[in-house]
C-alpha cells in the first residue's frame, strides 16, 4: 500500500454510517501501553527509542497478515505526509511533530492504527463510524491481547498499566466519541452541555484534539479517568452520556425544523451557496459551512447530497489533503484559492431542491 | 398610463448609462416653488390645499401634451402605490405619508416629476442617469419657465423664491448626485470624505433621503445652501466636488484590482452566490450584496451581468415593487422569502466566469 492510496477514500471515521450516525460521527477507543524493559519515550535515549521502534515494528509485522497492517516509519515521511495522517485521525499532532525514531501501523480500511513512540511506547486505537463503543473496544482489546503475548508490558498489580503521564495509568484507555452538534450550537446550549460534562469528569475537545477549537460544530467527548474503574464502567458512562446528548440534539433539530424551518433552510442554502461560489476559502470556514450542509442533508433539506459526500469534502479540503490532491505544496493564500476552486468543482452539479 | 406600467422598467434614474456612470448612478435637480396667493401647505386649510391642488393640476395638464405628463392624485392611491413611487424616487417619503389633497405629475420615461402640496406647493425635479447636472438643470428650468407663465410664484426681489422652510429660500434649488462608492466604503475612507463634504457645505444622505442609512454603498450628495448663490454657482461647486470623488473612487477601485484582486473576486462571487442561494433575504441585505455585484460587473469580474440588470434587481426587490410584482401584499417575513425566491429565479442562469 502506498500512502497516497488512502487519498481515494475517507477511511472508517468519516464513512457516515453506523448507529446514531445522524449525530455521532465516529467512535474511538485507544489504549496506552509501554514495554517493561525500556524507559518511557520522554526518558529514553535516541538509541533506546530506536530499539523500541525496531522491536515493536517487528512484533506488529508478525501480526500484520491477520490484521492487515501496513507500517510507516514516521521519521522518514515528509511533513506533508505526517500532517496528512493527522488529518485522517491516524496519528496525533504530537506524534507528527515529534523527533526520533517512531512510526505508525495502519489497518486496511483505517479501522485500527498503532503509534509507536508517541507519549507511550504504544498507542493503539480502533475507530468506528457512528456510535460503536463496544465494537471498537472489543477489537482493540483483541489486538492488545495478541500483542501482549509477544512483548512484556509495564504493568503493576496495584495500579494497572503504567504510562508516561499519570493521567493514563490504570486501564490506559481513552474512549472518545466525535459528535456533530449543530442544533445545540445554533441554539447556544453548548455552554450548558460543557458544564454538565465537566461535572461528569468527561473531557470535551474540538475535532483535532486538545487545544483545538470546536470548528464545524464537531465535539469530541472522552473519559478523563483511567484509574480505579474498569474498561466496561468507563464505556458505560460514556455510552449513557452520549445517548442523552444524541436525544437532546435530535430534539432541538426537530424543534428547529418545526419552529424555524425557513430560517434553517436559508442557513443551509446560504452555506452551500457560499461553498459553490467563493474564490478564497479557509479550512476552518469550510468546516463551518459543511456543518450546515451536513445538517441540511440529514434533515432532508438538500436532496442531491449525501453525508459521505459531505464528509469526503471535509477531509479533502484539510490543508495536507488539499495539497496532496493538488500535487504540490502551497502557501496559505494559495491553499485558500485552490480549496475554493476544488469546492466549486465538486459542488457545481449539485441540484438544489 | 397605468401606474403598474412603470413596473416594466427602472425608469431614468437606474438606467445605468450617462457620463461617469461607473460611479455616478444619477443626477437630480429639484426646484421648490410656491404660489403667491396661498399660504404654504403647512399653514393652509384643507380647503385651500384642495384649491392649490386643483389649480396646479390644471396648469400641469395644460403642459401635459408637450411634456408628456401623467398626473396621480396621491390621496386616492393606496399606501402600496405611494410607497412604489417613493422607491422609484418620483415622490418623497414625506409626500407619501402626508395627508390631504396632493399629487404628482410624472413624465413619460420618469425624467421629470412634479409634486403638488409637498412641503411647498410645487416641488419639481428632473432626473438623469449618470452625471448630468447641466442637462437636468436646463430641463427643469425650462419647465419652471413655462409654469411661471401660468401661475404667480411667491418671489421676493431681495430673497428670491420664498419657501415653507427657510433652508430652501433663494434659488429653491437642490441639486443632488447619487454616487456608488463601494471601494471608498470597503477601504474605510468614507469618514474622511464625509468630513470634507461637511466643510464644503454639502449634505450627504443615503439612497432614500434624510435619515436613511447609506445602504448598498449609495450616497446622495447635495447642496445645503440655496440663498445668496446663483444656480450655476451651486451646480459648479457640486460638479467639481463630484469629479474629485469620482476620480478618488476609481483610483481605489484600480488599487483594489491590482493589490487585492483575489479578495475582491471572492467578495463579488460570494455576494452573487448568496443572492442565488438564500431562502430569506431582506431589502437591505439585497442592496449590500448587489453593491458588490455591481462593482464586479463594472470591473469586468462578472461577464454575464450588466449594470442595468443589477439596477433592475435593486429596484424590483424593494418592498413595494416586490409586492406589486408578486401581486399581493406580504408581511415582512413573507417579503424576505418572496424576495429570495425572486432573486434566485432572476439569477439562476447567470454564467459564472
Amino acid at each position: 500500500m502506498r500512502l497516497d492510496d488512502l487519498l481515494h477514500s475517507t477511511g472508517e471515521w468519516l464513512r457516515g454510517e453506523g448507529p446514531e450516525s445522524d449525530v455521532v460521527v465516529s467512535t474511538r477507543v485507544r489504549l496506552a501501553r509501554n514495554l517493561a524493559d525500556f524507559p518511557f519515550p520522554n526518558r529514553a535515549s535516541a538509541l533506546q527509542c530506536g530499539e523500541i521502534e525496531s522491536l515493536l515494528r517487528e512484533r506488529l509485522q508478525q501480526l500484520s497478515e491477520t490484521w492487515q497492517l501496513t507500517y510507516w516509519p514516521l521519521h522518514r515521511l515528509s511533513d506533508l505526509d505526517r500532517q496528512f495522517l493527522v488529518e485522517r485521525q491516524l496519528i496525533s499532532r504530537e506524534h507528527a511533530h515529534a523527533n526520533g525514531q517512531r512510526g505508525v501501523a495502519i489497518r486496511e480500511g483505517e479501522t485500527i492504527s498503532v503509534m509507536i513512540n508517541e507519549e507511550d511506547h504504544l498507542r493503539m486505537q480502533a475507530i468506528r463510524s457512528g456510535l460503536q463503543l463496544d465494537e471498537a473496544w472489543r477489537e482493540i482489546n483483541r489486538l492488545d491481547d495478541e500483542l501482549s503475548e509477544r512483548v512484556c508490558y509495564a504493568f503493576s498489580e496495584e495500579y494497572g498499566y503504567l504510562t508516561a503521564c499519570p493521567t493514563n495509568v490504570g486501564t490506559g484507555m481513552r474512549a472518545s466519541v466525535l459528535l456533530h452538534l449543530p442544533a445545540l450550537t445554533l441554539t447556544k446550549q453548548m455552554e450548558k452541555l460543557l458544564r454538565a460534562l465537566q461535572k461528569m469528569n468527561l473531557a470535551v475537545r474540538g475535532l483535532y484534539g486538545e487545544g483545538t477549537r470546536a470548528s464545524g460544530d464537531l465535539y469530541q467527548i472522552s473519559n478523563q479517568v483511567t484509574l480505579g474503574r474498569s474498561e466496561e464502567e468507563i464505556l458505560r458512562s460514556i455510552r449513557e452520556c452520549v445517548s442523552d446528548i444524541v436525544a437532546w440534539e435530535r430534539n432541538v433539530r426537530e424543534l428547529l425544523l418545526r419552529e424555524m424551518r425557513s430560517g434553517l433552510l436559508d442557513r443551509v442554502h446560504r452555506s452551500l451557496g457560499t461553498l459553490r461560489s467563493a474564490r478564497m476559502m479557509s479550512a476552518d470556514e469550510t468546516l463551518e459551512l459543511l456543518s450546515s450542509v451536513r445538517l441540511g442533508v440529514i434533515l432532508g433539506l438538500l436532496d442531491d447530497l449525501t453525508v459521505p459526500r459531505v464528509n469526503a469534502l471535509l477531509l479533502q479540503t484539510r490543508p495536507a489533503h488539499l495539497q496532496k490532491i493538488h500535487g504540490e505544496s502551497l502557501d496559505s493564500e494559495e491553499q485558500d484559492a485552490v480549496r475554493a476552486r476544488y469546492l466549486r468543482a465538486q459542488l457545481r452539479h449539485v441540484q438544489l431542491n
